[in-house]
């Protein structure tokens, strides 16, 4: 059900011609109201694409009626030309909806650095909007996918208004196509202002702490538009919590396809002092390539761990560290634990837990193993 | 020549019995003065080996006798009994040798968290004593090879003085066996503070910007030995220079040797607002995994530069920055530049220049490419 499932939305998902291939390749979400309050958080690459560019501008009115997603072409890079594509996209939704193209977020994905074929993304927003259905969420998360294998969709209702959305992408960077892109509905009532700080506590628990290679896309975009079609407005927390869990949903959805892997990697940092000091860790484990090739040869090579944490600038004790791989204790105070034989690393996920012994804090990043078949993907891609 | 081509060093290089498959495993360098001043720099990974915390320690005198170096074992996260394993090691050398464990420097390189079997290694001290010769720096340098292809030495010779050294291991990490060792000798006649300084510029932009794999070792070590015994003391800046030059010349053959790598990547950043911007953009791209497989890919993929640099912090506007690969500007302004099909890749080294059009310093990173083979090798290795 996707951008659908919440009441006061539409969508749809057609073959446009961007993509060469022949598939799906423009999606339009549309709040039909009666309430049209929205929020974003885009990606924190300096580089930014004329999509975010744009959107980051719109955003800014809490408002949004429409979000137009195409695939096929990243449009970062792309100069002053590339900002007028964007805008020419975001005036083609607006005049064929009848509203503001003010009111037009534009999301691309694709490769970086040419322009996009706006001889054939403009004629497909019309026949966009002509499929415009309250079904249409399914069509539209198909036509975002890139390299991703599935479609992403989660939905979670509670009494009376739903949260939904879809996502595409693999990781803070899609290997090959540069780009996350998220759009959540909801149709509880809520003005731009709880919908900004729901989304903001959620994508920073969820999102940020999907790590798959490390790089930072130009293009990242998570959306949330509210329809206040339910005519219900629930206690904020209880909001949160349900954008909380799209998000999470979402991003180990991002994690399970993310390209070339073999294995779901859970890096849970523990005891830390502070959180800022358990997300360091956390990500210094899971940007760490050695212990990624580890994982992939079912190696549970726990020195690389402490070769990571020792990198960070986190508080923590060198002979007071702990670990454990998939339930077992490898390293204990810093040095040889329980048999690594113990460990049985058969399955696709695999939980990394790192005690610092430093505090009480926590947090959990997710991360893939690195392989053959990533690099391969990665270096036959725009050639 | 290596570590013997300066007047008043001896070494050898020995099968202790260390690795299982029978290659050399021990080396041993001396200095027979008359100076032995000393100098070292060591990882900054806050979890560090056994030998590193011993050598730092005796290095505060300024004075080494001399350098025992063991590969099959890094003697890293070994607790209490690592420590007193290289302590003992130390004190064999002394003993042997006839002079202080103070003044006998200890590097291991192998696997994290395996204690080193002293029944094999205390013995081979001796052996290594009774075959120390004026000659054996070859021999030193092919027995502290890991997964090394070829074992690297450089030799700068001056007016009347020597600077020679040998070095091994794959980057700020080896892929594998997670230790660059290097050791340097000069017969030039300075004192520790002089060693200390040439040696902390030299490898600032040597050592310290070699970055196949982005992963930092815990038993990185670098030691620079003088023997006074050409009894000339050369003007201090060139000095520095010879051993900028060895130890630049030595963190080449590191690059040339890394596992699995098909390319040699020199990340040039210029007209940076400072070098500190300049290292931390080389750095950025240096490690972006997507870029390293494009390369791979002989794909000149700009998008992937321009992404990396957009998650530093460096000074910069995104719309003036520009990247050459192989001499051809493929990114101008930050847009489309010249034809990427213009663009020869086929040779091992690639050229990458980063244009930041914000000041006008400089720095060089140099990486590798990311490969199946660095896949392959790394997630077979303990296991």
């Amino acid at each position: 059900m996707s951008v659908t499932a919440a009441k006061g939305f539409t969508a749809a998902g057609i073959v446009a011609g961007i993509k060469e291939n022949g598939n799906p390749d423009l999606a339009l979400v549309v709040n039909t109201g009666p309430r049209r309050a929205a929020a974003g958080v885009f990606t924190s690459n300096r580089v930014k694409a004329a999509p975010v560019l744009w959107s980051e501008q719109v955003l800014k009115s809490g408002r949004l009626s429409a979000v137009i997603l195409n695939s096929g072409g990243a449009n970062a890079c792309t100069g002053p030309k590339g900002f007028q594509d964007t805008h020419a996209t975001a005036e083609k939704v607006a005049d064929v909806l009848g509203v503001g193209a003010g009111e037009v977020a534009v999301c691309s994905t694709g490769l970086i650095g040419v322009l996009l074929p706006m001889d054939k993304l403009l004629p497909g927003v019309e026949t966009a909007v002509g499929q415009l259905s309250e079904h249409g969420g399914e069509k539209a998360a198909i036509a975002i996918k890139t390299t991703d294998t599935v479609h992403k969709t989660s939905v979670v209702t509670k009494d009376g208004w739903t949260v939904g959305g879809m996502a595409k992408g693999a990781g803070m960077l899609a290997p090959g196509l540069a780009t996350m892109l998220v759009v959540l509905t909801t149709d509880a009532d809520l003005d731009s202002d709880a919908l900004d700080k729901a989304l903001r506590a959620a994508t920073k628990v969820t999102f940020d702490r999907v790590d798959s290679d490390g790089c930072m896309s130009t293009n990242d975009t998570v959306l949330l538009l509210a329809s206040g079609a339910s005519e219900v407005t629930p206690e904020y927390a209880e909001f949160a919590e349900a954008v909380r869990a799209v998000c999470d949903d979402l991003g180990q959805q991002l994690i399970r396809d993310a390209e070339g892997a073999s294995k779901d990697i859970k890096v849970e940092v523990i005891n830390a002092a502070t959180e800022d000091d358990a997300v360091e860790v956390g990500r210094s484990i899971a940007r760490n390539n050695l212990l990624k090739c580890a994982i992939h040869g079912e190696d549970p090579n726990w020195g690389r761990v402490l070769s990571a944490i020792g990198t960070t600038s986190a508080a923590f004790e060198p002979d007071r560290l702990n670990v454990a791989i998939n339930g077992v204790w490898v390293c204990k105070n810093g040095g040889v634990g329980e048999d690594r034989d113990k460990v049985d690393m058969r399955y696709r996920e695999v939980h990394i837990v790192a005690d610092l012994a430093a505090g009480s804090e926590t947090a959990t990043i997710w991360t893939n193993d690195l392989t053959a078949d990533y690099v391969h993907e990665n270096s036959a891609y725009s050639s």
